[in-house]
């Protein structure tokens, strides 16, 4: 799967993932207004209006992206309605040729993990047919639980061509408080780097064009982390977040990529899809939000291109 | 949250979880075929047979135990059905009684952990509405992204009156990958009990009767590092799984329990549901499932009553 995707950055020349994160304050009024007269203030009318703010999205900017990265949490606070819009973005997405990165942070062991993986990236057997449940191509996984909870994702990504991000060092400020511990057996080096030769290790039989199906998650607001990582994991695709909102800007992130111009993938979320609330797209409106979020890719498309 | 908790577990004299985690190949043949008679061999088909067995699970056992676990990979893996039949299970367990952990092990940052937080224990803004999407009553979460993470849960555990268990120390066997490296910063301890003196602090301020609505999930495999961490986390609820199937036994568990025999719940989901597969209680064959599994909580009721 990792090669689809470098060859889709290459295509398009964008090592960029747009962050589909519809928070409802995000979506304009006028749209809110027309889900909640016809399904009411209820989950279901929040569904309907996260779904067609994606649907104007994804449209305005497929042409100049390879990917995009819902975040589950974001439909997932609507219940069931919202789920339902979570894997009415994932087939639109994948209909208009985009590449799905299912932010999912999942994570558990054995038995569990497996059924994660097959529900988000294979087939779930039901009686004597195997069903592809949700669909995505990637999905984010979370190592907490150490080898059995991520084994079961690799083995689903070698059967059925689908790739994983692992979280390494998130971008968040407190993300130090564990990932960041010196560990005096294995001479003081910080947890994350003993995560990072793991993910080498979870990855190493499924290199395609000198990139691995298991790649990691390096946050961008740490660029020394995301150099230092970069060494240990050669060939580990880097999923970044926390550009723009988050603080993490284009200077940032040459250290995350390889010398082939490769190597990391960087995804904003708010900064596109809300793009019509800053200051420098103000100019657009709510009425054109969905322009507002296709110049912001741009912008941003040049801001790294720049900088790599 | 907690003193429900606690209340629950002292009416039934039970520190016991049924954790509902209905894979198909427990699920007998006769319930798997109404169900695909009904709605064919699709998702919709395997949610429908998930939720009567559980239904019939719930309805053999609910007068024995305080709490129910589902586990929401076993439903995700069939996609939208899966979910409701996820909401499907959790009202049906609330409406019998029965508090609600959902095993959703979620972890994310900032407004992201906070949309899962809302989603599953409080309350998700809709235009002026305010409505409960999964409405469980307890959640357990991943810690690795540190207190940015877990903070938006605490919060909604104070304005809601839920609680969340923080993974601490997991049941499976490759949970020493991580959580049991040594820090040079933190005289040579190992990651799980600064994890545990983080469930304290984010804790502190939610103790109702002695215990905290933030509890900790510490594997029945580890008996040495429960009773660590029991001294570490004092008013920690401590969740254990890995009794039964994975290996622990009751005697293992008598140090997850504070002298006033409290603070832990100890749960089993194959060993319960599945457990007219077992040899122990084959008598009852498919036909009587849940009566093997009504047999099986008061078998394992008692081996831990008689541990404690």
């Amino acid at each position: 799967m990792i090669e689809r995707l470098i060859s889709e950055i290459k295509k398009k020349n964008a090592p960029i993932v747009a962050g589909l994160d519809p928070m409802l304050k995000f979506v304009p009024e006028y749209i809110q207004k027309k889900a909640f007269s016809e399904f009411g203030e209820t989950l279901e009318g929040a569904g309907e209006a996260i779904w067609q703010f994606n649907k104007a999205i994804v449209d305005a900017i497929n042409d100049l992206i390879p990917a995009v990265k819902p975040q589950i949490a974001m439909y997932e606070q609507f219940g069931v309605p919202g789920v339902i819009a979570f894997k009415k973005t994932v087939d639109y997405c994948r209909k208009k040729g985009l590449l799905v990165i299912g932010d999912i942070k999942r994570g558990d062991i054995g038995s569990t993990s497996e059924a994660y993986a097959i529900g988000h990236l294979g087939k779930t057997p039901v009686g004597l047919t195997r069903i592809s449940a949700f669909d995505e191509d990637f999905a984010t996984v979370n190592p907490y639980l150490g080898s059995d909870g991520v084994n079961p994702f690799v083995k689903v990504c070698e059967e059925e061509d689908k790739g994983i991000f692992v979280l390494v060092k998130t971008s968040n400020r407190s993300s130090g408080e564990f990932q960041d511990r010196l560990l005096s057996d294995a001479d003081n080096r910080p947890l994350y780097e003993i995560v990072g030769e793991k993910v080498n290790e979870w990855g190493k039989e499924l290199i395609h064009e000198g990139y691995s199906d298991v790649g990691a998650v390096v946050g961008a607001t740490y660029p020394e982390v995301g150099k230092a990582l970069r060494k240990i994991m050669p060939s580990s695709y880097i999923l970044v977040p926390g550009y723009g909102a988050q603080g993490g800007s284009g200077k940032d992130l040459k250290h995350f990529f390889n010398e082939d111009g490769l190597g990391a993938i960087v995804n904003s979320s708010r900064g596109i899809i809300a793009a019509y609330t800053q200051e420098k797209y103000a100019k657009y409106g709510e009425n054109n939000f969905e322009e507002a979020a296709r110049r912001a890719v741009i912008d941003m498309k040049e801001d790294i291109n720049a900088n790599i």
